[in-house]
């Protein structure tokens, strides 16, 4: 079987069909009117969880507005935990912003119901599918070129990644950043091309035992859900971590067989990157990806806050050329089903 | 070398010392008033942090305040995604919980500081030592039971974690609730006697060659703590999940040389039960831990509020005997020195 017979090889590698979509919808899709908010929370299930981490970072450092991600199991069973109040006691007005592939998750579902008879705010939904979640959405942001065949998410996360990050810039007016947008496709063609004979020596290497993955800020919700598409697509022990807290603690692991993959940011270049050179020290196979001075380099010119999607293709990658390495069908991860419905 | 000989098992054992020195002492601490804040920011590095996602949890579901965790790294490099405005442009008030053993952690100190030049909120500090966080500090809580030689931390963690909650208790005016944390020490004692052979049982058991922490809620930040606990002191490859999130991808990992020690609530007991029960299915070795019902019971009578510090002692000294049996060191981790201290 060549990699183009896999639909993960395909869906990987014509992506950004999918984010064109995205910044289109999102070019004119309705805006919820931040002054009747006191914050935002970001719900989602596994891949749109790490999605709604890194979008809750976008959207506060955006806004200023409090902003918090957890997962849809959190907000439907402890919702005392992740709604608040103001000193009268009353709910704070929240903005809800619920991502789901499919738009049947059942925790997402039923969570989004339950908040909806709080009456403390509105729905914003970004999904693949015009499914039952979107239905239930005050503003509705579908991406249908995201859909996929396989059961771990590449295109799909990477749509509604570039549709979270751009509703972030409209809402807080940043004209400028908004038009940048358009300019990410056709970066992200260059590197899939440029880069995946990397990507596919990388991922064959078979002396890496484990993976790290290190991101700070925006970029530790894709280095969640790159973590996450190893022990999905190749069943490798791999974990995400902020940069500097992989010093308190985690890097006990770092020795010859690790492999560690640094989300570079620009912001805090030096900061992360004296950690890559300690674990260095220690033995571990270190692998960096940024804007520029990085093993892989990106050289998008974009600004730090629309560039983040670009750390996904060539990783996503790295992961499938594992997965065959491996014997393992990338398409139909062991355990897994494309959508988790249950009987709650 | 005996057990007895380590200062980790030292450290373990006798613990509720500790725990006893916490509820003396926050008795009787100074509270901020919450009427000035609008949220509140805990922070901390490594296992601080995940003490700081515990608090987070207790705090905003007892006082209803907006509340979250972030790594001592965030708020010093990336304040603008952690500190938060209102609809003004201004700062929020912000009461900022910082959280440290040593008193001493670089990222944490420097982000204290830099937070105190704003000028939007008082600083708690919680450590183990009076050290440069707590001169920084506008009420601070110093445990010196909790001190400890070896580099992982287990009772200083436990101290601390017995301080936030009785903290969170005290200033949310639950008076029956701050009465019931002088039941912890006595409980605890009886649960290190009763399960250290079951602890050295399953320590001991070399079938396992990863494992996974589960845990929703408050229980999450402690899922954290103890899957650090097998990185650092067994080098063991380990990572924490949300009960429900495991479904979302991380089960692909559920194999027979798998464990998963489930942090069981007594809230969503049966939702949490279930996804114990699907991995079983799924070849993985389960371990649950809870007030009743569970392979190892608290039976503490207390409510889930004040409980949570007896998940840690027979977790800890399970870490503590696989790490003996490995042929490792428990009191000095790879690669990890007690303090981190940079030059930043």
């Amino acid at each position: 079987m060549n990699f183009e017979d896999y639909a993960t090889y395909k869906e990987i590698s014509t992506q950004t069909i999918a984010w064109s979509q995205a910044i289109e919808i999102v070019k004119s899709t309705t805006l919820p009117d931040l002054k009747n908010y006191q914050n935002a929370i970001f719900v989602g299930c596994g891949s749109t969880y790490y999605l709604s981490i890194a979008t809750a970072a976008l959207f506060q450092t955006s806004t200023g507005l409090q902003s918090r991600a957890v997962p849809g199991s959190e907000l439907l069973f402890n919702p005392q935990f992740v709604l608040s109040k103001n000193s009268d006691g009353k709910l704070n007005r929240t903005l809800l912003v619920a991502i789901s592939r499919s738009g049947t998750t059942t925790e997402t579902l039923r969570a989004v119901e339950n908040f909806k008879k709080m009456n403390c705010g509105e729905v914003v939904v970004i999904s693949n599918y015009y499914e039952k979640l979107s239905h239930l959405a005050d503003i509705s942001i579908v991406i249908p070129e995201g859909q996929e065949v396989s059961v771990a998410q590449t295109r799909s996360f990477s749509s509604m990644y570039v549709a979270s990050a751009m509703f972030c810039a409209r809402i807080s007016n940043q004209d400028e950043m908004v038009k940048r947008f358009s300019e990410l496709p056709a970066i992200g063609n260059r590197l899939i091309r440029d880069f995946e004979e990397t990507a596919r020596k990388m991922g064959e290497d078979q002396s890496f035992e484990s993976f790290f993955f290190l991101g700070s800020n925006f970029n530790y919700g894709l280095a969640c859900e790159l973590s996450l598409k190893f022990k999905e697509m190749t069943l490798t022990h791999s974990e995400p971590f902020h940069f500097l807290e992989f010093r308190h603690g985690p890097m006990s692991m770092a020795n010859g067989k690790v492999g560690i993959i640094g989300l570079v940011s620009e912001s805090n270049f030096q900061n992360e990157m004296k950690v890559v050179e300690e674990m260095k020290q220690l033995g571990a196979q270190l692998f960096t990806i940024g804007e520029t001075g990085t093993d892989i380099s990106l050289n998008s010119q974009l600004p730090e806050y629309v560039r983040g999607v670009l750390f996904l293709p060539v990783i996503q990658l790295m992961a499938f050329f594992r997965s065959i390495k491996k014997g393992l069908n990338p398409d139909n991860p062991k355990n897994l089903t494309a959508v988790v419905e249950l009987n709650l």
